[in-house]
């Protein structure tokens, strides 16, 4: 990518469509994003802009000014355009905003004035509605006046005079539809219409469950505001799905793979510094057992075993419950239920591995009463770890923390604190 | 749910959509779920069983007769039906085809000719296709003719006369442009043909990237098999995002949350076992250190740390390398980019962290030396751990082992030797 081969990786970019060359710049390290993004053809930049993950987004936006944001963000929708903006500064976007035309302007502002993690804030604004009363043959002739219909559109809107919603039109049921009916008599009201202000993971729900393509966007009066479409969703569906992943481990479902090591590293800290003060405790636990540990020094050797055993079921519960509940599948009536199950699975499996555990125990250290004490703990561990990563995301849920990203955390805590609690102090117990 | 309210939970049901009634067991414990399942209206019976999740749909279709099955697939679409049938014996699915229409089962046939996670075994065969010469008039009187077009249909696949896909005409291009035009000036040629033996999730990927809607898929001879829509493609994407999730804590993507407790009991015995052999490896690690951790006994209290922020560590970096090569960011070009920075983000937070425990480890045991060590094995496990973390997810993929299934076993066996090894090892060195 050194100066000379410039002009052929130019070259070869333009033979690729924004979509591939998006993706090209999520893979590639910092420096080499940069060196591509200024080769790219000037007329595609919004569309690859609009295919980036904000946080590659934002790094590339950082580099611009307004003049040129302007002119990239010319032919984009207006929810794409919401989008970007939505990552710049107050200032910029006035600007940006103000050297756009009247209509563009007013489309943009009617999608921010949404969160955008919500249904006002996904929606684009551009669509094509007509009136219950017209013959479907004026809807054919009215459809033919225009050049082309906003992308992926395979419904019409049906409103009334107040711009309220109705119904859709699907364009199959107008094509296979006699031109002499009427909209009012093939109007389809299966869809029901979205609120603006309804989550982004609602509506994904919603669109999964019900197989939709395009839906309505309307305001608290039922007034149609515009349609969300499923390719939006797809992005909703694999950030929320990503989100599960990468918080159990710290990590934000945005992160982009090819960050540059000190952002890195700076937003790993926190999450290793968390953890440092969760191993501390459980240092702090086996602390209080020193005499024991002096007299009996094969505790040492196999404590490790009982907190990890604990850690392993705990996460397999956690882990469950966690993406039971993304699937909306958790609440009040099931968990009773959910929770016995937890408990007389980790029962069998804590017997079955506690003995096993037990007899090895035995025959390394040729000492029936480690064995039993191992055992013991286990049992003690593995059950408590089950119940933890049941009810843990259940109690964060309700205290509005993010249980994929503070369960594991608290769930390690619990296992490695009763782990070295039950097993130390069942040996102190036994050996003093 | 008692006998006595049956008949208001089947008034209830009524009321429900099918998607609403697939969810409602897959949200309820197995005894419920069987209730409910004899209340529902036999008609929506084959939607409701098609909404379902794998797993929940084959513990039904245990307690169903051939000739049950036969009469709850009437109606549903060919790749539906295929779907049921892949989870069904042999001898069970022969019969059903046998009672099922000459057209239907050619239908059903052609889809269960491949493979369930290709797009072959994904697509419906219930297309509408025309030909180039003809003008959109007569494609408009064509379609007239139908009833209703195939659910979810925005595009008609134009073919020659050898049946062999060309491209495609979208309904909205139908409508806009004038009908005295020939299919062949205005077919669009941006969708490529899927091959019938492609991946599932590769044809997840395109999608994703170009927002389609439909897609035509051929044979190796560029015939027309079917089309797939983005409905069947929102679940791949759905279970494929799972798949990490799940397989890090040794699950199954398709795992029924409400499957019964001793299925669930037997399904992570086989995990915590290959835990339980890995703490074992850990245990035999420490024994090796007896005798120092009998003289400081300082050592057993501090050596939980070292292996669990190695832990911490490396499961971050490992999280990231699976997310990037779930979503095909990651090849042998960007590797050695990605290894480098996660080594450099490892060391500043080793460095970073070590010496705050380092700090701490002296000032609670008033021992220098245990500080010195604390520090030093700190930094190396943490950067073995990142390493582990980038190289182990690349090697396993070599290995056609599933990263994200067996990665964390790995990462955790790899952090835990080497953080016991340098700590007690740096120790023995110091101490004797």
């Amino acid at each position: 990518l050194d100066s000379g081969t410039g002009q052929e990786v130019r070259r070869m970019l333009k033979t690729l469509t924004p979509q591939s060359i998006a993706q090209l710049l999520e893979s590639s390290p910092p420096r080499i994003r940069q060196v591509l993004w200024n080769l790219i053809d000037r007329d595609v930049e919004g569309e690859v802009l609009q295919e980036l993950t904000d946080e590659v987004r934002s790094q590339i936006l950082d580099t611009l000014d307004t003049e040129e944001m302007v002119e990239i963000m010319e032919g984009l929708d207006a929810d794409d355009i919401a989008d970007i903006l939505q990552q710049l500064p107050e200032r910029v976007v006035s600007e940006v905003l103000s050297a756009m035309s009247e209509t563009d302007r007013l489309r943009v502002e009617s999608v921010l004035a949404y969160d955008e993690n919500t249904a006002g804030g996904l929606m684009d604004t551009d669509t094509i509605s007509v009136r219950p009363n017209l013959s479907l043959d004026v809807v054919l002739r009215y459809l033919r006046r225009h050049e082309q219909l906003p992308e992926s559109t395979d419904s019409l809107f049906v409103i009334n005079r107040q711009g309220q919603y109705i119904g859709l039109l699907p364009l199959s049921k107008l094509l296979t539809t006699d031109p002499s009916v009427t909209v009012r008599e093939v109007v389809s009201t299966d869809v029901e219409p979205i609120p603006a202000d309804m989550r982004d993971t609602e509506v994904a729900q919603l669109f999964e469950k019900y197989d939709w393509i395009t839906a309505p966007v309307v305001d608290e009066n039922n007034r149609l505001l515009g349609r969300i479409t499923i390719d939006d969703i797809v992005d909703v569906i694999r950030e929320g799905a990503d989100h599960s992943l990468m918080s159990m481990a710290g990590l934000d479902e945005e992160e982009d793979t090819f960050a540059p090591v000190r952002r890195t590293a700076r937003r790993r800290a926190l999450w290793l510094g968390i953890n440092l003060l969760t191993a501390l405790l459980a240092s702090w636990v086996i602390s209080l057992f020193q005499n024991t540990l002096d007299k009996v020094v094969a505790l040492a050797v196999l404590m490790p075993i009982v907190a990890s055993m604990g850690g392993v079921a705990g996460s397999q519960t956690l882990t469950v419950v966690i993406r039971g509940m993304a699937l909306g599948q958790i609440g009040r009536s099931n968990l009773r239920w959910l929770l016995s199950r937890e408990l007389g699975a980790a029962a069998m499996n804590a017997l079955l591995w506690s003995l096993v555990m037990g007899g090895v125990a035995a025959l390394w250290f040729d000492d029936i009463t480690i064995a039993v004490i191992i055992v013991a703990a286990m049992l003690i561990n593995l059950i408590v770890a089950a119940m933890a990563g049941a009810i843990l995301p259940v109690v964060l849920r309700a205290m509005r923390i993010d249980p994929a990203l503070a369960g594991s955390v608290a769930l390690t805590t619990v296992t490695d604190v009763v782990g070295f609690m039950s097993f130390l102090g069942l040996a102190t117990w036994q050996f003093s």
